[in-house]
């Protein structure tokens, strides 16, 4: 196996994907550092509001050197850049820091990567994707004017693949359905493991809008909250052209949260990010609109309803991992 | 994400995935160097007869130092070792070597890698699993007779996951049934692509035996050969309880094939690796005495036959990788 470039930002794509939809309304991104091509560290952004990609693996490539840093217990941003300022001493140098996103260049809910990256200069630094985001570009810019060695364009198709809710998000709607089956496709009973549940409601505390058919609310009279998680509910909308449901049902009963009952798509487009749970129906209905789906699979053969038989659709493979024993599929409609 | 003796074990244990099967007699391994803490190369045995996962991996770690050294024209095991023996100039000193499985002891197709290893004397081997074959093993005792540090059982499980169709067809016979079906387990008509049909003709060319289900060859009139990498069409066993057939069908005349007609599976005791190919009627006779399905699935949703609707059978994922845009996944029955 080759290991080059391509290599080492494989590593810091696979490493955000973990993180993918629950960055929202951040971006997934990963970063990797080599130092004199050793590797020092993988890590991610994580969550909005939590530092990015660079400062984590930035931190952790400085424990490598000095575990007993009392940089261990500096979390937030602010205080990692600040300390990683005053402390680096040339340390990253010799490094190459390979990140999957163009280092932001701007100073939001965290000061500016760019800005760091360039006081700490690294003899170089490789991008897969330029941002796209007219705000916070510009990265590439400002290490490129502190004479650092910026190559762009590395994995550039997957790293678009990774960047591509965000994308979506940033200038309308991304809309993903929620699926969990067994290998031969059936839907029946309970397919998923307790970490895939957890995974689940991990994803719900994210959205703006979960989207769920009219015949799954009245059949399995569902909670759909982020219990597991103690996490927030979603805003719920119930697709469906009969307004008259059960009020009883307990997903009508959870606090600060808003149901719709409507049958119109288009108020998808007013939100930015859409999760779908649902079945064969809603999926038919949907199938133009979706730009993901996220697919649980479960190990093993079941005797059951498979959900999708009547559909044909096409999809690339575009990120896959596992959640325990089971497996997560991220798939995008061709 | 942590950097640590398994997550280059990891590296190591996923290309020897990527051979698995194809290595037949041999075991599947893989091997990973570094070099000053720096990656150098991530190889695996390929094929019976050709070098070992250690050697492929140390020419590799050579060639990055010396990329126009001669060694890159030797090809043979036993021209890497005698050039290593003679040019290695303490190279390796500094070395950490992690292999999936105990170095062999043996000289057999090709020279013992334990005796090269404590020749090259690495700072460390790390060795995933020990040696399960009585003539090969002692590799490890060698190296420590040398001085040489060995660590044992890191990533022992997957290790052993790699390792099990070597263990079963070492003692006995390893059976695996190949699949190939879409996203939601359909089956109809060509489910997979081009390239997937080429891996599993090497399968083919590899296996003692396959087996397939009379009703198959009666509908399907298959030919079963292994044309598209022209290679050696394999036995044949067809389970069918009525013993008559259309000499006309192709696989009947494939030259230098054997073809057995029977319903007594314990004549699959008689071969060491078994490949199964058929659906449902198959699957349900013999899901006690499969050992793998090797799944290939296809990122498609069709309309059409679920094979396995009938049967409830839970697995392990011991692997899985991609076959171009297609998944391939090795499944193990708990």
């Amino acid at each position: 196996m080759k290991i080059d470039d391509n290599f080492y930002m494989k590593l810091a794509i696979d490493e955000a994907w973990k993180y993918q939809l629950l960055t929202y309304p951040n971006p997934a991104v990963g970063c990797v550092i080599l130092k004199d091509g050793k590797l020092l560290s993988i890590e991610a952004h994580k969550e909005a509001g939590m530092p990015h990609a660079e400062v984590n693996a930035l931190k952790a490539a400085y424990l490598i050197e000095y575990p007993n840093s009392i940089l261990k217990m500096k979390n937030s941003s602010q205080d990692i850049h600040t300390f990683l300022l005053e402390n680096h001493n040339g340390y990253f140098n010799d490094c190459e820091i390979f990140v999957t996103l163009e280092p932001c260049n701007h100073i939001g809910k965290t000061p500016s990567c760019a800005n760091l990256l360039k006081e700490l200069k690294p003899k170089r630094v490789i991008v897969a994707h330029e941002d796209i985001n007219k705000v916070a570009s510009g990265g590439i810019e400002t290490l490129k004017n502190f004479n650092i060695d910026v190559s762009l364009g590395c994995m550039k198709k997957e790293a678009y693949n990774l960047l591509y809710p965000f994308i979506k998000w940033s200038s309308g709607t991304f809309i993903f359905y929620k699926m969990a089956q067994t290998l031969n496709g059936c839907i029946d009973g309970t397919v998923s493991s307790k970490m895939s549940q957890l995974y689940v409601h991990t994803l719900r505390d994210k959205v703006d809008l979960m989207l769920i058919g009219g015949n799954t609310v009245r059949i399995d009279k569902p909670t759909l909250d982020a219990r597991y998680i103690a996490g927030r509910a979603p805003n719920i909308m119930i697709y469906s052209k009969n307004k008259i449901f059960d009020n009883n049902i307990q997903l009508f009963k959870v606090p600060n949260r808003q149901v719709l009952i409507s049958d119109d798509l288009f108020k998808l487009l007013d939100y930015k990010l859409v999760m779908v749970e649902g079945v064969y129906n809603l999926m038919n209905i949907l199938k133009e609109k979706i730009d993901y789906i996220v697919l649980i699979v479960s190990p093993k053969i079941r005797n059951g309803i498979n959900a999708l038989n009547d559909i044909n659709i096409d999809f690339e493979i575009v990120h896959e991992n596992y959640l325990g024993e089971e497996k997560i599929i991220y798939l995008k409609r061709k």
